[in-house]
């Protein structure tokens, strides 16, 4: 009674073209031969920080802006997140800037209340296999950013992609994240052999968390240009206007400057492969 | 905002002596000075194969029970479990053998239910980061089995279990089970400096899974004696009346005769610790 | 009695500029601006093998072959390599092509002979903490091309560097390669970190081998690509001209059809990080 | 021209009955039924260093003494070995005690040096799979301790030992020491796995180094009881009169006294198992 046909069937490539998931007010594409850039703070920790650093991201072109409301933390002492008060934060920020927001959620009970205000329905390292969290965000029709596991393999990551098409959800959106690793001097280690590897073997967008591979920000910049390069469909990028303050990762965000260096970069290196960034040129009112 | 104390203060060893947690009918004791075995199929497949199995096990003197009904399985597509049948079959059983029953539980409103049934109930390895699934199972006052994520660090272990305590439930069971490994000849590494590390750095007791950390029945009789001689507190291992017909880690579980072989050799590693495998000498009437 | 001072106190980026390596007839630069390219079989097979691959690569501009004599195999009871009679064949290549050739050298008592024949001293990812063999190419002052431990950290591999530098040698090219994975998909993860940290920690040229990172050949493009646009200095890649004939490491090699779509995908990522491929642009007489 | 017949085919168990190497003026047995323990020192500092841990061993009944003196060291600024001086010193503490002396060698070059000084040749992890060393302890009929690199697998640590034995030498001891993990609170992973395994897989003697593979002395204990109770052939531990002053890896040796508790929780469970220790129970004269 194991599988009897493939473990990922519905992931899986075969000679079906690239999935394209549209998302948020401006529809922008994720997937296909455009390059995505999502950004934002690790945390949404209160309506000022939220709000100014979503108008800078904004008037950089950048479309999609991230934010953690509900935050899972390896202690139950640290810092969880502000929870609804958050998410409502994050969707006066879609409202000022025309952003879509991307924000996690921690269990099935938890599905409707994100998905009131959410965009994209993140589901996190620590939840890649939580099967019911799966199920749940599948029985939607929102956009899921799946983060893969922090030692996953490769086919466990398509398999808990599976989980969510086969609840009828097509807009999954793969993200790596990097995986465990001895080397001390890094967070995590991002294998690029995983990104042209996904490429063959789903339609699905892969895209790339450098922020949580790296943790460290000197290394962001590198390694995003490195993802694009190796076929990335675009980066979920950790912005906060003072990483020296930030409550949660500011050893891994960058500021807004450093985030307008990177645009700059991935456009140019998403050109050298024959796509480009996706960008709103006009600068926003707000 | 982060931490401003110790990140997983209740379970910390500090001067606190063993936290010895009872399971069961029997009130079976795990931690301490006791070596307790749990063992049984990876999953219930149906009414006879569960009954014929405990039946076994219990007439050798094994006094603790596992058995899947709710299965978390790498692709949607292999088999799920029996869930609440499965439950119910367990319960029968507990109520033939007086043997107590583990069985995992994979999300927070599954609660009730399983714990209606089981006497321990069981976080698995994809779960340990679930943390809505640690406040659930840390709002009951049931044993809580909770199992080594496949990466996690050792903190990382530490503060699952801390969601657990902090939520009211001091009755935690650690299991350690392997992690990822680039060894392509097993399923997991063991690392066996785990179980010496985690009696110094917490209260709580700690068992080994030699089956998963293993993946290969010849190897799970050595594996399991270095466990107990290295001072884990009890053992949780797979054991099928006819593994090669298993639906589920056929070629990791034990038989019979190999479970009876198996519990005198751990007790003699037990004793020559100074102490011994907890086992039940008079024969079952079932 | 440990380090008093810095333990890779020579490798050191400190406020030193990149140090650029020069190799073989044509004076090739490895580090700076920028990008080489080192292309070739696996190992040296016969006469005609070898030199026609070198006039096909040549002919693409490739101005630096790599090629093993003396091959370390996991088994004594595999294919070795041709040993001295493959050192002559490649520097025949040279002869023809005016090619810089890499080599391997295995031990010190052979650090004589390869260096009468190579243009560059090859130690492999086997032999990285082999401090005799390292001190012994240090002794020398040619171009030595020290690759990465299977596992071994940042720090390790800097301080095997340093064993070269302190030794008088100052022309040390570091290869990254992978480390060892749990993946089973791939032969190594490439942590693409690696690249933006050692341009950060030392002034050596950084150059990574994709086709032993990813083991499979079509995956070589792509991580390539993210390899240069992350800041490395360049490449050594396995070609072969008839891979699925290859003695050694077949699935992982190029043909010279690829390769030539590598050499022009590289050079267009490398222009839009400002830089450029070296390459020759007259074709060869031979 | 891979391989056309088993890689290791030497050193594959089939059904050969176990190797039994036989080391020092006293033939003590590694392999088969008997329990073997080195210890000593990781460097030999001084004369009065080794020969007061020597003697200290050596009434506790311990046979065999280990001590490094040509020690690689990451760093070429590190402390690196008294060299053929501490040679000369293990010579002094066999002739004194009678004990065995296991030493490590680095190159080819050295090998006929080394030889004449210890009973045992010790390859150390970093060139495990350093070739032309490991044919050049093949060319004699010395006792090779062979350890596991720091991340190979167990079919290229067999291999290595084939290169020992096809070179035409079968006294070859392996000896786990723990691999490369993300764990931070311990030095190496050291997975259980591998001692039932070795034993299935092939008939040469493992021993295990529970020093380097915790790397904190607080786990040595329990780490080396449970290698003997899944079956390893015996430990090589490091043990310093003074810890707390150690050149070299203080952190993870046992004091004299903690040695003694160990010789007797080992032969404990080695009993357990149906062996015992070897041990020399006649007091010293020196």
């Amino acid at each position: 009674m194991s599988t009897d046909r493939h473990p990922y069937r519905n992931a899986l490539r075969a000679d079906r073209p690239d999935t394209v998931v549209h998302v948020g007010p401006a529809r922008v594409a994720i997937g296909g031969d455009s390059v995505a850039l999502i950004a934002g703070p690790c945390a949404v920790e209160d309506r000022d920080q939220l709000l100014g650093i979503a108008r800078g991201l904004r008037s950089q072109g950048v479309q999609l802006l991230r934010g953690g409301a509900f935050k899972p933390r390896t202690s139950p002492h640290s810092f969880q997140g502000l929870g609804r008060e958050g998410l409502e934060i994050l969707a006066e920020a879609r409202d000022l800037t025309g952003m879509g927001i991307v924000t996690e959620v921690l269990s099935p009970e938890e599905v409707p209340l994100v998905a009131a205000y959410a965009d994209v329905l993140q589901v996190g390292t620590r939840n890649m296999a939580n099967y019911r969290l799966l199920q749940a965000v599948g029985a939607t029709d929102m956009p899921v950013l799946l983060k893969r596991g922090m030692a996953s393999t490769i086919e466990e990551l398509l398999c808990a992609a599976e989980y969510i098409l086969a609840a009828g959800n097509p807009n999954v959106i793969l993200c790596e994240r990097g995986v465990r690793s001895f080397e001390p001097l890094v967070r995590s280690a991002f294998d690029l052999n995983v990104i042209p590897l996904l490429r063959h073997l789903t339609h699905l967008p892969v895209i790339v968390d450098p922020s949580h591979a790296a943790g460290r920000s000197d290394l962001v910049h590198g390694v995003s240009l490195g993802a694009v390069a190796a076929g990335a469909h675009g980066l979920i990028v950790e912005v906060h206007d003072d990483p020296a303050a930030a409550l949660v990762d500011g050893a891994q965000s960058l500021d807004l400057e450093q985030a307008a260096a990177l645009a700059d970069g991935v456009d140019a290196v998403a050109r050298a492969t024959g796509r480009k960034l996706g960008r709103t040129r006009s600068t926003v009112a707000a």
